[in-house]
C-alpha cells in the first residue's frame, strides 16, 4: 500500500494520488462489443446461441428460464439463505418506498395549472453477473425498486452455468421480488437482446445493473444508439475511509479489505489524520489477509490502493469530495456532525458500527452506485431510476388570457412566428 | 403532409409511419468533433480562440462576459422583454420548487437508520444557442432550477455574434436567473471547454441544453469518455396532437406549424378520429403558412409529416405512448379523463387553450425535454437534474446485532469472505 501525507505533496502529486487507474477501453474490446450486438440485433436467437455456446461453453435450447428450473432453485438453496433474502427485500422495500416521487400541482397563474405525474418505464431490463461469484444481492437490488415502481415488464438476464442451469440464488431473488421473465444469458449478447430484442428476448426500454467490461462496453453502446437508457456508467468498486485516532484500527481494515476482495482493479482509499491509527491498519490488514481465501486479489487491489495521512480532518472531506468515491466510510466519534460537509458520494456509513457491507446487502439502502468519480453528476439506483416525470400544463380561457401575453413577448423576441399566432389564435377566442 | 388510415395500414407500414428521420451521424461529423474536443483538451483557450475565429468568424481576446457587456445588454433590450422574463422565471420558480426533493430517513430496523441527502451537482454548464434564433428562453428553462438546486457554480456558454457581442436577451436571462459567468463560446468547442476545462473556461460536472448535431455529438461524446455528464440525449424537436371532432382546427394548425417552423427536421403528428377534422386542419395550415415569415422552413418539416385518421381515441394513445412524443398535445372535449392513458411522453398539453408555445415559454414547465422517443426512459429537466440524491445509514450496537446475521448469510452465499469478516468483527465486538 501507497502511503503519502497529503501536506507534503505539491499539486500534482496531490492529483496523481487522487487518480484511479486508467480504464480505457481496448479498441478491440469495442470493435467485438460492437459486432456482438450487431450479429444479436441482426439475427437474434440464432446469434445468441451460437455465443452462448462460444461464450458459456454451453448449447441451450431455450434461454428463458422455465417453471421446473425456478422450482429447483427453490428446493436447492439454503433455507437461512431464503430466508436472508425476505428479510433484506423487507428492509430496502421499506427504504426505497419511502422515497416514491409523488405527482404534485401547482396553479402558476389564474386559470394554469401545472403538474407532474409520475408513470412506470414500461420494459425494463435487470443485468445480474454470475462469472465467479454470483449475486442474488444485485437481484434484489434492482428488483425491488422495479416492482415499486410498477413497471409493466422486468426482464432478467444472467449467464448460464456450464450445465445449462442458471444461479439457483439467483433465480430465487428473482422470484422473491416479482420478476417477470428470466433469461440465461450473459455479457454483451445479453445487453444485445434486452436493447434490440430478439424472437425470444422482448426489447426494453432502460437497462440496469453491473457488469465485467464487456456488460459494461455493450450498455455504453446500445445506449449512445439511442437503442435503450442506462442505469449509469460502470467502473470498478471503490472505498473511501476517513478515520480518526478513535476509530477501531481492525474494522477499518476490515472495510478496505472487503473492497479490495471484489477484484483487482478496485479502488481502496485511507484518510486519517492519525499516523498511529494509519500504522495500526496496517498491522491489521496483514493480519486479516491470512484468514482471507480471496486474499490475491485483495492484494492486487491494495497494490494500488492509498493510506493518505492529513493534517486535519477538513482536509479528509475535501480529497473526498474531490475525489467523490462510490461508498465513504466515516469511522469518526461524530459522524453525523460531519456529514454535512460530504458533497459527493454514492453512499455514506456513518461510524464504527456501519461496515460497508451493510448496505451491500441488507440495510435497505441501494448498492448499485455510482463509480469512478461519477458521483459528482449521478445519484445511485431508486425508484426514481425506474419511472418517468411528465409534465402537464392546463389552461382555461382565462389561464391564456392571464399568460398569453408574455408568451406572445417571448416568441416574438425569438422570431418564432407560428409560436405567436399559436398563442394569439387562443387570445382572441378567449 | 402525408394522410394515413391507420386501421388501413400492416404492421409495417404502421412501423414506418412512426419512424422519425434518421439521425443518423455522419462519421465526418464524428471525427471533426473528436478533433475540437482534443485540440481543446490539449491546448485550451488558444485552441478556443482559433476556432471560434474559424467558425464564428470573430477574434475574440476575452471570452468571459464583463459587467459592461451585461450592463449593455440591460440597456438594449425592450422594457417589455424583460418584463416577460421577469414574469416568465416567476411561474417557472414556482413549478419547479414545489417538485423539488427532499431528504427522509427510515429506521429500517431497531437501530439502523437509512436516509436520503440532497446535494447540489457542483458545477454545472448550461449551453444556449443562438443562431439563426438566440433562445434566451432556453436560459431561463436552466438557469432557474440550477439556482433553485443550489449549485455552488454555474457556468452559461453562447455563441458570440460577428460583433464579437453576445445576445443581449441571453444575457439579461442569465443575469435573472443567477448565472455564475457567461462565456462566448458556441458548438463543440463550448461543449469541450465546459467538460475538460480551460485557462478561462472551469471544467464542469453536468452540461445542459440543445443545440445543433455538432454540439449535441459534443455533448454525447464528453458523456462518453466520463468528462462530464449530460442531461439527455437530445434530437430534432416534435408534436404529436390527439384531436377529436369537437377540435377547433385552427388551433391545431396553429400548434402543428409551431413545431414546424423549428427547422426542416421537426417532427409533426396529427392523430384523430374525425376525418373532417383531419381535413380543416390542412385547409388551416395552407392559409397560416401564407401568413408566416419561417414558412419555408415549417413546409420542410410538414412534408415529413403525418395526419392519421384513427378508428377510435383509445388507438391514438396506443400510437402515441409507442411514439413516445416530445410535446403531446390533448385537443379533446374531456383531455383531463384521458390523461391516465398516456404512458409516456416529455410534456403533455390539456385543451384547446393551451398551446405547446406556453410550456415552451412561461406555463410554469420545463421546455428541456426528451425528443427521439427517449420519452420511453428520460424525464424533462428539472431541479433534480442539478442534484444528487446519497445514501447514507448509520447502525449501532443493536442495530448491528439486528441485521448483522442477515448480511453474514448473504456475503457468505457470494463467497465474499471479507465481506462477512467486517460484519463478524461487528458483531463480535457490539
Amino acid at each position: 500500500m501507497n502511503r503519502l501525507d497529503w501536506s507534503q505533496l505539491d499539486e500534482r502529486a496531490q492529483a496523481r494520488a487522487l487518480t484511479r487507474p486508467v480504464q480505457a477501453v481496448a479498441a478491440q474490446t469495442r470493435d467485438s462489443v460492437a459486432r456482438l450486438i450487431a450479429e444479436v440485433r441482426e439475427i437474434g436467437d440464432v446469434a445468441l446461441r451460437e455465443i452462448t455456446a462460444r461464450f458459456d461453453g454451453v448449447a441451450l435450447a431455450r434461454f428463458e428460464v422455465e417453471a421446473e428450473e425456478f422450482a429447483a432453485a427453490e428446493a436447492s438453496i439454503a433455507p437461512e439463505l431464503r430466508e436472508a433474502m425476505v428479510e433484506a427485500i423487507g428492509r430496502i422495500e421499506a427504504f426505497h418506498r419511502a422515497g416514491m416521487a409523488q405527482g404534485y400541482a401547482v396553479e402558476t397563474a389564474p386559470g394554469v395549472v401545472c403538474e407532474k405525474i409520475v408513470r412506470p418505464i414500461g420494459r425494463v431490463g435487470l443485468y445480474v453477473p454470475a462469472g465467479s461469484a454470483p449475486l442474488p444481492s444485485t437481484a434484489l437490488m434492482l428488483g425491488v425498486p422495479a416492482r415499486l415502481a410498477g413497471c409493466r415488464e422486468v426482464v432478467l438476464c444472467t449467464p448460464p452455468r456450464k450445465d445449462g442451469t442458471a444461479d439457483p440464488a439467483v433465480l430465487v431473488a428473482a422470484r422473491l421480488t416479482g420478476v417477470s421473465r428470466v433469461f440465461k444469458l450473459g455479457g454483451a449478447q445479453a445487453i444485445a437482446a434486452m436493447a434490440y430484442g430478439t424472437e425470444s428476448v422482448p426489447a426494453c426500454d432502460k437497462l440496469f445493473g453491473p457488469g465485467n467490461g464487456f456488460v459494461t462496453e455493450a450498455k455504453q453502446q446500445v445506449a449512445q444508439s439511442g437503442a435503450a437508457a442506462i442505469d449509469m456508467p460502470a467502473g470498478p468498486s471503490e472505498v473511501l475511509v476517513i478515520a480518526d485516532a478513535g476509530a477501531n484500527a481492525a474494522f477499518v481494515a476490515a472495510d478496505l479489505l472487503s473492497q479490495a476482495e471484489h477484484g483487482p482493479d478496485s479502488q481502496v482509499l485511507l484518510l486519517s489524520d492519525s499516523d498511529a491509527l494509519i500504522d495500526a491498519v496496517q498491522v491489521e490488514i496483514e493480519r486479516q489477509l491470512a484468514r482471507l481465501p480471496r486474499a490475491q486479489i485483495a492484494r492486487q487491489a491494495l497494490a494500488q490502493s492509498r493510506l493518505v495521512k492529513v493534517a486535519a480532518l477538513e482536509d479528509a472531506f475535501a480529497i473526498s469530495n474531490r475525489y467523490a468515491p462510490e461508498h465513504l466510510i466515516l469511522a469518526l466519534r461524530e459522524p453525523r456532525a460531519w456529514l454535512e460537509q460530504v458533497e459527493a458520494a454514492g453512499s455514506v456509513f456513518l461510524g464504527d458500527y456501519t461496515p460497508e457491507a451493510l448496505g451491500d446487502y441488507c440495510s435497505g439502502t441501494n448498492h448499485v452506485l455510482p463509480t469512478s468519480g461519477a458521483a459528482r453528476a449521478y445519484s445511485g439506483v431508486s425508484v426514481a431510476s425506474f419511472q418517468n416525470m411528465l409534465s402537464v400544463q392546463a389552461a382555461s380561457r382565462a389561464g391564456i388570457a392571464a399568460i398569453g401575453g408574455c408568451a406572445l413577448t417571448l416568441a416574438r423576441a425569438e422570431g418564432l412566428d407560428a409560436h405567436a399566432l399559436a398563442v394569439a389564435l387562443r387570445m382572441e377566442a378567449a
